[in-house]
């Protein structure tokens, strides 16, 4: 997807909601147990519950893996359920070597090889350039490499600070020579509102993938007021609050229901900015 | 595997070589691919072929997945045929918030959620404390911490000088308030070769996964001269110069032929430290 899709996309919903598809087995409603596969289940009627109101879908890969090959097949029927026009997120904060990541790449982007093809996935910048261009050699797939994250372990390196900047500023202005913001955008974690004014600094048009609202205790208004741009600039994900807003059989409108809150709220932030 | 066994493992083999099974199903010998499941055959062969000269195998978890859910099936396959009594590592380059690390800690370690289970898992450092420790809780299962990569990319952020270090130096010196040694390693690229003095400064005993002797240029002898400790302390890992020895039918015996050209050099760095 490009950049002009994904900001029409924003447009004509008036929303920047990712939903997370966090989906773990032993929280989602009983009910659902008797389908074959019921993780997909599960996906896919919050996918249709909630596709009208967000305009991308973050699947966390680490809740599939750790069902193993059961896990990665729920994986892989979800990531062909999502609709082709929503932009899709494998989020799985891989990353090593140029030739292993070029696999990786192969892993989320290629439908051939692996079966899935997402339109972006989530890197680590910690092993530096090689480690990140073999996924930008697919066009019009996206990068998101993680700068400023949402976890109390963030604390630990991410504010290092060296000669000229922190670590996840040198992390921003180092990659900036790797791609436009055609092609790469950024992790930034909203429980951290104000931080946003130091990623706008090196970063004042890319697209920022807001985890952290909800659940983890971020707040939409603050990553608002600091990070919004005049193209939105922002995806704010939210996983648990949405999908697990009923553990009920009507878990799937439940869902709807705070989606729809969530997509009320980014309207007026959007309209604010004449968007 | 506790660091004891290890250690007497390296003692009995006289070795302290990792085999890397990075197996590309375009560069196994052709007529495998009459196997319905050529990788698995090919690991299977390579295992029962180097398994008394090696005292770990590494899974780069990249090569698997790239086949989608045909790869998956592969890796579990090949993690449940390794030896129970060899290091088993899952070059997995994981690393989240708390919450999804302890997800990424099941697909790797919890045989009864993933049906599989390694000793180790390679992790990313950028995201901190809360992102390493859910892999800590395992009992004699490791966590082996990106420190010093061996690729070009590894300058990017690696390097960057903070008040009192590198970064590498940083991941090193926090991460030990995390855990052991006795729970920990480090990955540290051979490419270096006199880094390995800097890095023994803020880590003596710990034992390090060296990646990037042979096809990425590093020397063994460098690595022993600078890295070696009283317990060898090292896991040097080979792949590509061992597993695509030969791209005949030969294949076993060429990579038997390598691991064991590799297996003489180190018995003889060993007994020169009088391990």
């Amino acid at each position: 997807m490009t950049r002009q899709e994904l900001i029409a996309q924003i447009k004509k919903k008036k929303s920047f909601l990712t939903v997370g598809l966090d989906t773990d087995i032993k929280k989602i409603p009983q009910h659902l147990l008797t389908f074959d596969d019921p993780v997909f289940e599960f996906n896919k009627q919050i996918i249709d519950a909630t596709k009208d109101l967000c305009v991308s879908y973050k699947i966390n890969t680490a809740f599939y893996e750790c069902r193993g090959l059961a896990g990665w097949q729920s994986l892989v029927k979800t990531a062909n359920y999502l609709p082709k026009d929503i932009f899709s997120i494998a989020d799985a904060k891989r990353g090593d070597i140029g030739n292993t990541s070029a696999m990786y790449a192969d892993a989320f982007f290629s439908q051939a090889d692996s079966g899935m093809s997402f339109d972006s996935v989530t890197v680590a910048p910690y092993m530096g350039k090689d480690s990140v261009s073999p996924f930008l050699k697919f066009q019009n797939k996206w990068v998101i490499l993680l700068a400023l994250t949402s976890n109390e372990g963030a604390k630990d390196f991410q504010f290092l600070k060296n000669e000229e900047s922190l670590l996840f500023e040198s992390v921003l202005q180092k990659s900036q020579e790797w791609a436009s913001n055609e092609q790469m955008m950024y992790v930034v974690g909203a429980t951290r509102g104000d931080a946003f004014l130091q990623i706008r600094k090196h970063a004042p048009n890319h697209f920022l993938l807001v985890p952290g609202v909800g659940a983890q205790g971020g707040s939409l208004g603050d990553v608002c007021q600091y990070g919004i741009t005049k193209d939105c600039g922002l995806l704010v994900n939210s996983s648990r609050a949405i999908i697990y807003a009923s553990s009920g059989e009507d878990f799937a409108q439940a869902a709807r229901a705070e989606a729809q809150k969530v997509q009320q709220q980014m309207a007026k932030e959007l309209e604010k900015i004449g968007f």
